[in-house]
């Protein structure tokens, strides 16, 4: 019987709920399928910051280090956000984690369902059939370039760097990706601007050398801002760097008519980590209207990532299953009835 | 009788066609509201590479001081995107135009048309109502920081900076520009991740308190890029800096219906030049299928710049009547018989 390590890391606001939620439906994923999860949960976030002063403590990262798949929650807490001096930031603990775990591509796929094509601010026709999944690369660029302020206070700086390899490790997933999908990478760049986005043309244009299947088409993030929305099912595998794969994976997730859907992998040549792409959610917290799909489908692919396909696939079905048959929270059915918990036990009971 | 030196910089694509139906429509209004339009015609970008080597020569910057305003087409050509080595590219004449003349906000308004609502690749439900404007800040930031690549070609760098004093000028113009409207700004940033965003924070702040009547609010960008089509109607003015307000007014443009019906002014100190959000387009350059509006409304925008208020009103009004009287080009209506000139000769009937 396979035994696997599992770093538990709930963090802020919503996440520790729909974390719950997340290691039932796998624990019962795992009873069917007859495998073992041993969970480590560990402090991140505000939630470390109040507790350690740190926002990712020791622990946590031995425990991650140790482990064989990193459960993410959510992370961030406005009483930190409106502080332009504040030192130690929730943040700093995700991004700080990404760079030590080596996580250099999150990978996020855009579905629409049709039991909720009604939900999406965009009309039936537009999404139908969209089926993308965004590689954003993670742990460069200008998140992690040096950044300083002034000692007047009067200026600041951000510095956006990529290396060649750097883009290459990244570029080669996205088109592994598409080989198993419809054979074609579209990169997200501003070329037309930024040093930067030459190099991630030259070096992806020498991957896509290894894949001759694969088409690669090339678009100004601008341009991608507009087209995703006039017409998503364009694309299939989209590449691009850090800031650019935030804010467009962001945008792409409206299209599934709930950021609560949304789960996404972050993953490195050796840990991999799961999380909903949603936030922390203050607003929301201990409320019981969290929805936990997005944490759930993240845990799917913690176990597709693990080698577990048949559980992966029954979780994925039983989710399936409770969004058409309407068991829903109310960030999709303003009527809705059922809590976070509801959720969770409904997609168990489907496995 | 007032009189005005405009500099005309066609640019490439379909920027010739546009502009001469927009000087069509801006010597009808000068007619009928008695002033005289001097236009000074110059070359920018692609076309100014192929004939002078420079896609800014000295002679078009000279034209651009010397006018009162500048009418913009549009600029770039495929045949420089993709050559990541090309030295000289169109985009440098436009960004060096507009550092040349100080055209440090980019402001982008964006309204739904009631008759074109069905155009929108959003609902109805969501759109209706719509009424923002943008401010981008121009001519700072990433586009204007060093930028490098390695002597071996290896790696890349872009440099985002900000000054207190930059952020200060676009900040108050926003405030202005709210207290004439709803009294409220969003500040779009990544106060999380960057410290060029943190000092917007801080500045935007400060410069909040001479401006006690108008609400500040934050939003994270990859939020926003969601928030901005999730509920449109939530926002008023939005102020950002110069990467973000790209990407984000680009993505706005989809809640018209048509990019090809957006207008924007780049204002600065001293000069002002006006011209549509869309691109280029090569693909549709010399097929008489360009929509002529966003140009057209820029020329608008650029008569209330100068003082020509009620002609300015008559070219708004006339471009309402040209689109409810459904006198479209082809990306508002693909069984449209209308060409380009026929939208002008329309809107110049109707002054
Ligand atoms: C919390 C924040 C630093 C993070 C990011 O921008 O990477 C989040 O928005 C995400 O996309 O995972
Ligand atoms: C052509 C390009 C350099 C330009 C920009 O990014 O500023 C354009 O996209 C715009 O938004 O005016």
């Amino acid at each position: 019987i396979n035994k696997y390590n599992i770093a538990v890391l709930p963090g802020d606001g919503i996440g520790p709920e729909v974390i719950h939620e997340t290691k039932k439906v796998l624990d019962a994923a795992a009873q069917t399928y007859v495998f073992q999860l041993q969970y480590h949960e560990a402090l991140i976030g505000a939630i470390a910051i109040d507790e350690t002063n740190d926002p990712l403590p020791q622990d946590t990262l031995a425990k991650c280090k140790a482990s064989d798949a990193v459960l993410f929650g959510a992370i961030g807490d406005p009483k930190y956000d409106n502080d332009p001096s504040a030192k130690i930031r929730p943040e700093q603990g995700l991004l700080a984690l990404r760079k030590a775990l080596g996580l250099y591509a999150n990978v996020r796929p855009v579905k629409a369902y049709q039991k909720l094509i009604d939900k999406s601010p965009l009309k039936e026709s537009i999404i139908q059939g969209t089926d993308m999944v965004i590689y954003r690369e993670l742990i460069s660029g200008i998140y992690f370039g040096d950044k300083s302020t002034s000692a007047d206070g009067k200026s600041a700086v951000d510095i956006c760097s990529y290396y060649q390899e750097e883009i290459e490790c990244i570029a080669r997933l996205a088109f592994k990706a598409a080989r198993q999908r419809n054979n074609k990478v579209t990169l997200i760049d501003k070329a037309n601007v930024l040093e930067t986005s030459r190099l991630w043309r030259k070096v992806v244009k020498t991957i896509a050398m290894e894949f001759p299947e694969v088409e690669l088409d090339f678009i100004f993030v601008d341009n991608a801002a507009m087209q995703l929305i006039l017409n998503p099912k364009q694309f299939d595998v989209i590449l691009t760097e850090n800031m650019f794969g935030d804010i467009i994976s962001d945008e792409a997730s409206v299209i599934g008519g709930s950021i609560g859907l949304l789960p996404s992998a972050s993953v490195g040549d050796e840990s991999a980590l799961f999380e909903p792409i949603h936030g922390s959610y203050p607003q929301a917290k201990g409320l019981g209207i969290a929805n936990p799909i997005a944490s759930i489908l993240s845990g799917a692919m913690m176990l597709e990532h693990l080698g577990e396909h048949d559980a992966a696939e029954a979780i994925q079905d039983a989710v399936l299953h409770c969004i058409n048959a309407g068991v829903l929270t109310s960030d999709l059915d303003k009527t809705s009835k059922f809590i976070t918990s509801d959720i969770g036990d409904y997609i168990c009971n489907h496995i």
